[in-house]
């Protein structure tokens, strides 16, 4: 198999697994901070999504470290299929619930207005989490396009 | 490059890029039939996204169709970049509409209560164009895995 950045059992590799949780955990900090997020189906369905991307993301993290601390090369076509199959559910699934408490966030602030008075939702909350949850989701998708080349190029 | 179910200029290739473009050309038609719409930035978007994926559809449907009559070969590797860079652009853009529209959707039929009276906002042709947009999303996701792996195995 091809040597790539990012790829499994590399320090590249362990950096991004160690930003997609650092993000995804950030995103859920932010939003279960920000009252009254559990009245929209959207930003618990983020904080579900970006939860099963934590836990993806450091079980690969902790896999990572053990390989480069062993020495082990993870890179064989069953354990990279396996890695593939993760990340693009994993993927798909943070980009639909980053997408979707966006379209919520957008909703509230700008069409109906509601972070202003008399309901005052904490709206800057919503967007930072949401922005979070992008950038852990781009990281996700890195991770994801070279693991897919990597199959391809056996 | 290998042969693949779904590669450009096949029958397969084109049934795809067909069916890309009704369900997209569906998903708007059904969402600018539904009086409101406007009102959501969301809902919106996804006439965008899903017009801009229509035109790409559309335009490599035509490219299939004349490599078909006339027997051309396009699986070269710059043609075959271009395509993968069109196709993940376009993919990515329609899978954050459909789910942005989703979760707006989701919020108006089960979070704020919106479809029933007074409002009587038309959440059933929201729910079908969202329906609809996902099919498109999907059929150009098989497209962008095929053309990302003819790339990654030349």
């Amino acid at each position: 198999m091809k040597e790539l950045f990012g790829g499994p059992g590399k320090v590249s590799g362990l950096i991004l697994r160690v930003g997609q949780c650092f993000f995804a955990a950030a995103s859920i900090a932010v939003m279960v901070s920000a009252h009254g997020f559990f009245n929209s189906t959207a930003f618990c369905y983020l904080i579900a999504s970006m939860g099963l991307q934590f836990l993806w993301s450091f079980g690969l993290a902790c896999l990572d470290l053990h390989a480069l601390k062993s020495n082990k090369n993870l890179q064989n076509p069953t354990l990279v299929s396996l890695f593939v199959v993760g990340d693009w559910v994993t993927a798909v699934l943070s980009l639909a619930a980053a997408s979707s408490a966006a379209g919520v966030t957008v909703l509230y602030a700008k069409d109906l207005d509601y972070c202003k008075s008399p309901l005052h939702l904490p709206c800057s909350r919503f967007q930072i989490s949401v922005s979070l949850a992008f950038l852990s989701w781009f990281l996700l998708a890195v991770s994801s396009h070279v693991m897919f080349w990597l199959l391809a190029a056996v």
